[in-house]
């Protein structure tokens, strides 16, 4: 088995060398990941300039590929130029900060293994709810099983998008699959002014819970304990409003030669 | 009404100065752009350094809020903080280059009008279908009339993806709501070595349509010299895999108590 391994908060990451101590029990491993953090770039992919790529070192030892990218590009260059052969499984993380709701498409963490799939490879996106000094053992070794389920027998087109509360192993309640919920960053902005009189923003505010989300949702069943393990995939089209809205523009004269 | 106006490309782009003229018809435009292109960056957001914010000037005039960040920032700031009052619509665009397929994901463009949807405010992205010298007035039009019909009867959640052709407007054949395709970068890797002998990479490659995809999905049907119609959300859950995947966990030991 060979497992490719990237993240968004960069290559020398805690949460990153305890996801590639458990896996590497599994898979030849081959960590892929930022030179620095990119946190919230979603699903950007550099095109403007060149992927500068570094071998980094731990300790005197190879580490893996430090990429002047994002974690889309990480996946992309991993698969297709930088891995000794084809890839059974992407493992992205493992996130400091959990990744649920709306919040799911701002995240890094989530675009490597939705790249991925694109790619055709299998993949999990792993995060732990905790921005503290947590331990990422436990986290680790629920996506070391979850890694082993899914390339058992790959679902194709789909990365798995997993949540993992930051509580001792035996106070967590279960594995639940569950939908992307509707929780999302209330933001606000902080307006200030420079040394020079230019005005600047601080993006602020917090991710809430949304109204009519339930256990079935990512955001609830993780607050409730619960390791959440969601499908994903990378079509966003709203399939139910597609003849509402040909109707409507049928009415409105544009189908056929355009009036418009 | 009041629209807010924004692209990827820049704020300066052509794409922009010609949808702009077309809306100001209907609306109150205010522009909130990026600063510099942002192509590709998908849905970032700025959260590590602060949103600095100029107002712009063309030929001594206001032209709108120039921001040194991505499309979504633009949206997030626009409608919390740069906005006079309510925004009726944000339109996105038009960006130079389609905005179909699996690449959808990758698009700045698209992105700003699902952030739009996010915050509940209908939005509508516009891409013409050319990187050469095109003449954006067509698709202008089209994006009026399209900006119209959904603050007319918003469809709540909800952005609208509109491609055009790039043809006189008497060689469009009319206006189609179709799924998103999958159409997507079938990518390549240029290695090259820097006069310091460090290994740099460029991303190549060329978008191809998918095996299987018809006329009811949006670069088909774009190619075919419709001008596309595609509503999006942001829920990524593979909904039709919820139960598998919730059986294969099971079976594996996961629900309930862990074993794992």
């Amino acid at each position: 088995m060979r497992y490719l391994l990237t993240n968004d908060d960069g290559i020398y990451a805690r949460g990153l060398a305890a996801l590639w101590a458990e896996l590497s029990k599994d898979a030849d491993c081959l960590i892929v990941a930022p030179e620095v953090e990119q946190s919230a770039v979603g699903h950007a992919i550099t095109i403007a300039r060149p992927l500068m790529v570094r071998a980094a070192r731990k300790n005197g030892r190879f580490l893996g590929y430090a990429v002047a990218g994002t974690p889309a590009d990480c996946v992309k260059i991993g698969i297709r130029e930088l891995a000794d052969g084809p890839v059974d499984l992407v493992v992205s993380g493992i996130n400091r900060g959990a990744n649920v709701g709306i919040n799911v498409i701002y995240s890094g963490t989530v675009s490597a293994a939705t790249e991925s799939a694109i790619l055709g490879v299998p993949s999990l996106a792993v995060s732990l709810d905790s921005y503290g000094e947590a331990d990422y053992s436990v986290a680790a070794r629920f996506a070391r099983k979850m890694a082993r389920l899914i390339v058992k027998d790959p679902l194709p087109g789909v990365a798995v998008n997993m949540n993992v509360p930051a509580l001792p192993r035996e106070e967590i309640r279960g594995v639940v699959v569950v939908r992307q919920g509707r929780a999302r960053l209330l933001e606000s902005f902080e307006r200030r002014v420079d040394p020079r009189d230019n005005i600047y923003y601080w993006l602020a505010g917090e991710t809430q819970l949304a109204d009519g989300d339930g256990e079935d949702s990512d955001a609830v069943a993780l607050k409730k304990g619960f390791v959440t393990v969601t499908p994903l995939h990378c079509d966003l089209t709203r399939h139910d409003l597609l003849g509402e809205l040909a109707l409507r523009i049928a009415q409105a004269g544009g189908k056929g030669t355009p009036t418009w």
